[in-house]
Order: structure tokens, then C-alpha cells, then sequence
């Protein structure tokens, strides 16, 4: 079930290869370097479920694996609605999640009975590739729009281990890097999972990217006091309205920087739109264990049993971004119209 | 050097007995309920440093005790003016500190040569009443403000273990309990040191009043929500403008509150309020070890060595706060002229 490999090359959170999803475990990380070797729907959505594979463009990835892995296995129809139910509802926030899902069961629909597992992986490896390109092209299109920043803020993770390719806001962030004259990148640690401090530290050293770590709650000061010049994070669902979803904070980094008067930028792919969602209050956030908040890479901080909230996510509102970078384009303002436009290019 | 008391009792962070200032050892919080005995200024200097006590009215009673203690060791003027130095050194953001100990100096040099050590311990003593008194009298006139809430958000620890009494912003809380009508606190865990989790839990917890733990990061969309009808917090250092410097995080709650359209409260003693800073911007932010950032309760939560800011204040300016409330009374709005008229009653 499981692999060790020692990695120097490019982060590669997610591969498929000799029949199966390749995914780097990020619970373990940055401590431990080890891949899960994943054969079935059920173990994909466990492995979503618990973090190991993250990301909303990469759970999406994973999910379209797990779709075409299950139908390798069993090809008939239930096997294919079972599974997609699966992948589906592992995790709720995610826009990528069904989009993938839904592709891969229209593509294996339309392959025919005999042809299912096939058209599933082929459109698995599609969508693939799709976002690795999609990453590269926002990275680009994220580093134009920042050309003047020198010093960024980012929270949570979203780069090579949370998106296929070069990420989103981090594969902005390592753009800028490319170009020259990106100074300095604070993370903040993202509590409760730690994605910040645990999985951005450890791709920004990989890549030789200058670093501060921060408290989730040192952002909005250090904003304030003009630490850095922009502010740019992913997202797990945008409505058509422009309202995003986001790891738990980044409201108030949207306002922190709001009242700063800096750029508030998000960055996510297209597949992370759900224009069937008209707004932000619509979307469902997961409100996930208790005891990650009890507890910080399994220490317990406070007494047992303490009752806690966990929204995994929360909402910041289209007129608080400054832009939205996607590999289609930038939009700014963000607006209902304006993000109709973008998925009508 | 220390003693072990179980406690059933009201909740006494410090208490002057036997020759000694024993107090409550509030890193080990809530695992363990230890005491510390303090015998020079030497030790309580190194007690206030460590967090083993904490709260700006405590650590400004702390250290008033601490140039009493040391002048029975050693009454000459010399042993004077190196106590005060060394405790008003010990950390620099609270007021209260050098508040205290300029009060208990003073009180030390009127006293004459041979009774230097007494005259300051009764201005310790005098300083410890006034401080639990005017911690009743806030519990007061915060209650009176905030009558109609059922549901309040705070920060860090602000209680008994913060100042004598029943504390500031947490005292406050407490006596809307006693009023009835409290349904719940949502507490924040207030990384890195988790006095939210580890401190304001167990106060609750002894007070018998409802409460939810939450990541720092989680506070903003919360109140976003409608979760909480309030929030209240303590402060640090209070400039003449009503600029306030407390816990990093304050200020992106502050944030929140005003765009969600509810009380922002501070509540502090006038010990806090320094009428020598004109300004916010001109208060000294503490910035502490990295290592706190680095782990949780002692747990390495990152890349060993990784670089870290770790301020362990913020600044919020006084357009932002709904009230300002003290033992003389609540001050609203808070801005140079009401807070000169507070000072004048």
C-alpha cells in the first residue's frame, strides 16, 4: 500500500503509473517523503478525505483517477455511478472535485460498454494535463499582473502539492521568483492542518525562495505595517458571482489588505469556477474533526474534550479581490459579469 | 523553589504570602497547577519573560511585588534602581510594567533609607487591591454595554490569569454570566503561546460557562456569519489617541467586526492607558523567540531552522473600537479627547 522515495527533481504530488495513482502522502510532510500507491475509488476518497492528497485542482485530478482506477477493476455501470458517489462526496467545498468526476463519467459513458476504463483513464490523463498547463499559464498570467511585487504574503498551500504543474498562487509566487526580484514570501502556518508551515515552507525551500513563517493571526498586523506588497492565495470554489472559497483566514486576509490598500489577489483555475453557484453563502463549507483543533501535529494544546468550530473554509466576497488569475486570463474587477466573460473566452 | 496546590477555589494567579510572591505557573496550564515561589526581582523579571505570568495587569502587579521583594533582600538604593531596571525591562509592550514599578519606586524613595522595603511592599499590596477592585468595576460597566449579547467572541487569555480579580475582557464575560443569558464564547486559540486554548478554556471551563474552541484564523469568517453578537478583548498598552496594542490577531478581529457591523470592544484598567504615547505607531511590538512559531506545545511544526516572524502584539487603531471600558467608566467613541476625559474623572 504504501512506497518511499526519495525525490530531488520537481515535486510530483500525483502520478499514475503500472495501474495505479502514485499520490506523495502531505500528512507526512514536511517530515516524511512517502507515496501512496492507490488502486481503487475507495482508497482515492480516503486519501482526499484525510488530507493526504489536497488541493482543489489536485483533488480533482485524483478524483478523475480514482474514477478510471475503479472501472479498471470493475467495469459496469454500477461499479462507475458507486464510484463517482464516492469521489464525489469525500470532501464538499471543492468545485474541482465533481467537475472532474462528472467528466470522467460522461467520457466513460460515451466510450460504450466495452470501452469505459479506457475513455475514463484517457480523460483522467487529459484533465491532467490540462491543469499542469492551466498552472503554467497562471503562473505567468499572476506574475504579470504582479511584476512590481517584492514581497508576498500566502497562506495555506497551493503550490506543486496542492495543483498539478507549478500550482496556483504559489506557482505565481515562483514565477515572480523565475523573473527576479521577489525578495521575500511570509507564510502564514494555516491552522489547524498546518499547510503553510508544514507543505509551503517545504516547497519554497525546495525551490530556494526566501521565507518567514508567521501565526495565521501576525498577517493582518504585519499587512497593516506594509510587510509585504500584495497578497495572493487559491481557492476551492468560486461562484459565479466572484465570491470565493478559500482555507479557513483568508477573509481576513482580504480585509487586512483591503484596508491596506495592497493587491488581494486569488488565483485557481478555470475547473475551480462553479457558475451554477450564483453566491457566496451558497457554498457548503466543511466543517471538519474537532480534534484537529485540540490538537497541532498531534500534540494536544488545550483539555480534553473541549467542545470546538472547524470550518475548513471561509468566504471572502467578489469586491474585496483585487483581481482573479486564471489560465484564460486575469479578471479585475471581479464581478458577475466579469467572470461570465472569462468562461465565455 | 516551587510547590504544588491543588485548587478548588476562586482562581488566585498571584498572591503575596510568607516572604514570597507565589504564582501560578500559567506555561503549564491546563495540564498542570503548579505554583512558583518568587523571591528577588531577579526571579519574578525571569517569570514575567517566560509567560509563567502574563496578562498586563498581573504582570504590572508581579513586578511591583518583585521591587518589594528585592528591597527586603537588599534595601540600599543601589539594589532599588537595579530591581526596578531589570523588571521594567522584562518585556516592553504592557504599560502596566513600568506603570507599576515607577509607582512602587517612587513610593520606595519617599519611604526614606530604613523603610524603603516596607513602604514598597504596602504600595504593592495598595497596587494589587486597587487592581482587583478596578477589574470589578470593569466586569460592571462592560456588562452594562454589552447587556443585549448572548453570544461572544474573545481573544487570548483575559481573566483571572491576566489580572487580579476577575480579569479584564474575560471579567466582563463572566458577569454577563452571572446575569444570565450568556449562551456561549467562542475562544481563539491565540497561537503560538495558545492562551486562548490552554488559559481561556480552563477559566471557562471553571466558570462553568459554555464556550467553542477555535484557530485563530477561523475568528474572521465567523463573525462574518453572525456567529457572535460581540467581540471583547483586553489591551497591552493604550495610546493617549485610543490606539490599542494587544495580542497579535486583535487587530484583524477588529477588522471583522467593523465589516460585520458589531461591538468592538476593549476593555482594560487605566493602568494600561499610556497618556505619553501619542499614537498607536509609536508603541514597541515585542517581537519574541521563533521558535514559538516553530512548534505548538513543544511540538516541531515545521522545517527545524526555518525563518519566522513572531510579533506578539498588533496595533488597532481607535476608529475601529465600539467602546473602550475601564474601572472609571467606558469611553465611546475612543478617540484623544475621550480618552484625556476619562483620565481627567
Amino acid at each position: 500500500m504504501t512506497a518511499t522515495q526519495s525525490r530531488t527533481g520537481p515535486l510530483i504530488a500525483l502520478r499514475y503509473e503500472a495501474g495505479a495513482l502514485w499520490a506523495l502522502d502531505q500528512t507526512r510532510l514536511p517530515f516524511e517523503e512517502r507515496e501512496l500507491a492507490l488502486r481503487s475509488a475507495e482508497e482515492v476518497a480516503a486519501a482526499i478525505r484525510r488530507l493526504s492528497i489536497r488541493g482543489a485542482p489536485l483533488i480533482g485530478v485524483a478524483a478523475a483517477y480514482g474514477v478510471a482506477l475503479e472501472l479498471a477493476r470493475d467495469p459496469d455501470s454500477y461499479a462507475l455511478e458507486r464510484a463517482c458517489d464516492v469521489l464525489r462526496n469525500a470532501r464538499p467545498t471543492a468545485a474541482n472535485l465533481a467537475w472532474a468526476v462528472n467528466r470522467v463519467e460522461a467520457a466513460a459513458l460515451a466510450g460504450g460498454p466495452g470501452k469505459r476504463a479506457a475513455a475514463a483513464l484517457a480523460e483522467a490523463i487529459a484533465i491532467h494535463a490540462a491543469e499542469e498547463h492551466a498552472s503554467v499559464a497562471m503562473a505567468r498570467n499572476g506574475a504579470d499582473l504582479l511584476a512590481d511585487a517584492r514581497r508576498i504574503m500566502t497562506h495555506c498551500n497551493t503550490g506543486a502539492l496542492a495543483a498539478p504543474g507549478r500550482g496556483t498562487a504559489l506557482g505565481v509566487v515562483a514565477e515572480l521568483a523565475d523573473r527576479g526580484g521577489l525578495q521575500n514570501v511570509i507564510v502564514t502556518e494555516s491552522r489547524p492542518l498546518l499547510q503553510g508551515a508544514r507543505l509551503t515552507v517545504y516547497e519554497l525551500s525546495r525551490l530556494g525562495i526566501a521565507h518567514e513563517l508567521i501565526v495565521d493571526s501576525a498577517a493582518a498586523g504585519l499587512i497593516a505595517d506594509g510587510a509585504v506588497d500584495a497578497v495572493i492565495v487559491g481557492c476551492d470554489r468560486v461562484a459565479a458571482s466572484g465570491d470565493v472559497a478559500n482555507k479557513v483566514g483568508t477573509y481576513g486576509l482580504a480585509l487586512a489588505a483591503h484596508a491596506a490598500g495592497i493587491p488581494f489577489v486569488v488565483a485557481g483555475p478555470t475547473s475551480t469556477i462553479d457558475p451554477s453557484c450564483t453566491s457566496g453563502n451558497l457554498i457548503e463549507i466543511e466543517e471538519r474533526d474537532p480534534d484537529e483543533v485540540r490538537t497541532a501535529s498531534g500534540q494536544i494544546l488545550t483539555i480534553p474534550g473541549t467542545s470546538c468550530r472547524n470550518p475548513a473554509f471561509d468566504i471572502t466576497p467578489a469586491r474585496l479581490l483585487t483581481a482573479l488569475v486564471t489560465e484564460r486570463g486575469t479578471v479585475r474587477p471581479v464581478s458577475t459579469e466579469s467572470v461570465a466573460a472569462l468562461l465565455s473566452r
